[in-house]
């Protein structure tokens, strides 16, 4: 039996665990109500907004196989250690180093080569420095501020006035026209529905 | 205001029902109980796998990006037509019709173009002939294999023997020997935990 066939059964089993990480977005149920996302199915809809805007992006347009591997990535360390608010100011200040330690543990239980690929991927995602990084990085933020709109305004429910929410939508917006114009489309919707702390 | 825009945004609420079709295979809870999986989190699974097995595929590999594409994008018509469990034979006859007709309704909520382009991507996936259709198959088929080991152990419960899972597992088997070894070893597995049917 292969002791890497082994340690890729394990690492799956572990990765289950990212369908129990709730995060602050809402999903709505088929019955009119609604219950937190997790980040299992956070991460299939981020990379289903970057299939749906690819074609959109400007030449030279990023590699999509690589974003959507990085988006594949990109939430594995939540496992360990848990999804942060990206309103949860406290919280922030020790994503990095939580996120960091969780690295350290959630891709050390892969065979080195997959360890390294994965973590190289959740580093450059994290960077948002290469253009496929940076597309998956809007797209990412996209996917949250469009789960706002389902279930109860989360925003408005959590306190966060508009002018909070800025600071984490304007580097999306800048990333290529069609996010700047799909971002300011769900804001007019946001102002319209009331759905910001006033 | 872009109708393009308007258009993905309505195909984005819809895709969110995606996140509420069960599957029959289960998810461990962090209580130790388990509920079961829904084709989101089984979408990103997937995906997962397909990243985590492509550096064992022969070489020439198959297209990882299109893969990913087509995984992403596989399930979509479960919103319209739900999920059939791969050993409910009478739901099975009528599949194919059903995910047809789904089709038609899903994607005509797309611009067109995109539309065609996951269109596209859900029958190369049915029709499972290119090597990224058929790895992508492979995929899909070991990570509902291996959900199999999570909860109350479907394949008993389901009153399922092993060789009726044989018509299911083979093709995906014979797709390279990296997926015959992991099935091979997950079988020891099911067979030493007595979780099929016997």
């Amino acid at each position: 039996m292969s002791t890497r066939t082994e340690a890729l059964i394990e690492f799956l089993a572990l990765a289950d665990r990212l369908k129990h990480i709730e995060r602050r977005g809402e999903t709505a149920n088929p019955d009119g109500t609604s219950r937190r996302e997790n980040s299992a199915e956070h991460c299939w809809n981020v990379a289903l907004v970057a299939l749906l805007l690819h074609a959109d992006m400007p030449e030279p347009r990023p590699d999509l196989g690589h974003t959507l591997a990085m988006i594949v990535a990109h939430d594995l360390v939540e496992i360990e250690a848990g999804d942060t608010f990206a309103y949860d100011e406290a919280h922030l200040l020790t994503q990095a180093a939580r996120e960091k330690a969780a690295a350290d543990i959630v891709f050390a239980t892969l065979p080195p080569d997959l360890g390294r690929k994965l973590r190289g991927l959740w580093e450059e995602f994290e960077e948002a420095e290469t253009p496929e990084a940076r597309f998956a990085m809007a797209c990412d933020r996209a996917q949250g501020f469009l789960q706002g709109f389902i279930g109860t305004g989360h925003w408005r429910d959590a306190g966060i006035a508009e002018a909070a929410t800025h600071g984490r939508m304007n580097p999306a917006r800048r990333v290529a026209p069609v996010f700047e114009t799909l971002i300011a489309t769900l804001y007019d919707r946001a102002r319209a529905g009331r759905m910001f702390r006033e």
